[in-house]
């Protein structure tokens, strides 16, 4: 596999990068961020952490907005942000022209329906090439891995965890759709890219993987109280009841006044990355 | 005056709004970002720092990019970020089409030549009309001012602090355009404003006044040493010598790797409000 640096600015210290390459996986050029905070300058192999993004997002809105990396170089940890989607012009959009489907919303899954087979495959893009190429590129101890994400990342990073018992040291989301298949956003894409068979959504909604078994060990979760897609869209309850359920030890903190953006994001990074950190340092 | 409040977002405890009013300094609509930070609620009035921003920018870029809110929540500090020009369909752009003069690229001066002379008066903006809103508008304590800005918003602070002896506690700046009058960015901008007598420029060049006696009591700066305009447009050393002439403790840091983006600015952002905030305390 070869990489293109699309560009590298020097920041906190490290090294900022943004990475493009050819996928098999989505069969489109695909590009990524990835922070190497100064401590991989000495060489050594450093823990990572995922951040997957949500709706409309590519990996530029956490790379600039997401006050990351400050964190990430007193930490020592390396940050890689994906993309949401296949993007080109010659891969399918939304139909109906949303925003909520096709461009900016793989929502992680390997999509079996048409025109979306061939292209919309984030979850083998996320699960397998992606981690592949980062660490045959990149210092990171594969060892010591933690996923993150917001919404639509959200939700992705809570399955891909949910469905790798054991790769991630830790896991914590902002925002999470919990249970895609109970929603409006969810509903639809699982729709458009899996078909009407529902059983196939179970295994991308986090909510329906904890019924059926997953578990983690822990999760920290962070949504704002003034968040506008909280009742509708995220639905923290279900993921509450769920893990209540199953034991398994969530802490949801529902932070008052705070919304579904950046500002809201931003403000609570550095605490999540801070929890990776000491999950990271006994791996 | 009245304001109208575009968007309110919490973030790191305070509350990050952006203001548009009707200006009669520029005869447009301006908008101008400024955070809160958590003190602000509890009624007391609280020092602010103003950031000029550079070429081709809005206050959004350092809003998204510039991570202060951090600093700024935890020193109890208002954080101001105008625009850096009129703007509107009938206020005359770069006739030569550039990004360099014209919408996004005001200069921080009063054109005095036609088309500009109508809108184009940032000075009056900066040093008189926003001031006096903001300070009627939010709980600002106008005897505890900083001022900062970056690239052309650091030629703009520099002169505005220059010019207004006793009115800021403290100033720095990030890769300041400190000499426009012999630079290629500032020389076409302080024309195409001001006009063809050179004499009317150096109210405009921060180490014009420096030379014709204008005293600061001191000055931070940071600026990049992989800075693709530091040897062009920047020219730190002229800033540096004239200080040394002049007497002012210039605090002058050359930061090894770094560049001209916000990826550069929000590392020292920290460390700059932190500057101010000591100084602003004593006021």
């Amino acid at each position: 596999m070869t990489v293109e640096i699309v560009s590298e600015n020097k920041s906190h210290g490290g090294r900022q990068l943004v990475v493009s390459h050819a996928s098999t996986a989505t069969s489109t050029e695909m590009s990524f961020s990835i922070f190497l905070p100064p401590q991989a300058e000495e060489g050594a192999k450093l823990p990572v952490v995922w951040f997957l993004s949500g709706l409309t997002c590519s990996a530029m809105n956490v790379t600039e907005k997401g006050e990351y990396r400050a964190a990430c170089a007193k930490l020592g940890l390396v940050f890689v942000a994906p993309d949401t989607s296949p993007r080109g012009d010659h891969v399918p959009a939304d139909p109906a022209g949303g925003w909520d489907f096709g461009l900016g919303a793989g929502f992680y899954v390997d999509a079996t329906e048409e025109p979306f087979a061939k292209n919309y495959r984030m979850w083998t893009y996320i699960t397998e090439e992606l981690p592949a190429l980062v660490e045959a590129e990149f210092p990171v101890d594969m060892g010591a891995q933690a996923i993150t994400g917001h919404s639509m990342g959200g939700h992705g990073e809570l399955t891909v965890a949910l469905r790798s018992p054991g790769r991630f040291r830790s896991v914590s989301a902002f925002s999470p759709i919990a249970a895609p298949g109970q929603v409006a956003w969810g509903q639809k894409a699982l729709r458009g890219y899996l078909g009407e068979d529902e059983k196939a959504w179970r295994k991308h909604d986090a909510v329906a993987l904890i019924e059926d078994g997953a578990r983690l060990p822990e999760l920290l979760v962070d949504v704002g109280d003034a968040d506008p897609f909280i009742e509708n869209q995220l639905r923290p309850e279900l993921l509450e009841r769920a893990c209540a359920d199953a034991g398994i030890a969530l802490k949801l903190r529902v932070q008052p006044g705070y919304d579904h953006s950046y500002y809201f994001i931003s403000t609570f990074m550095a605490e999540h990355l801070a929890w990776h950190a000491e999950r990271l340092r006994g791996a």
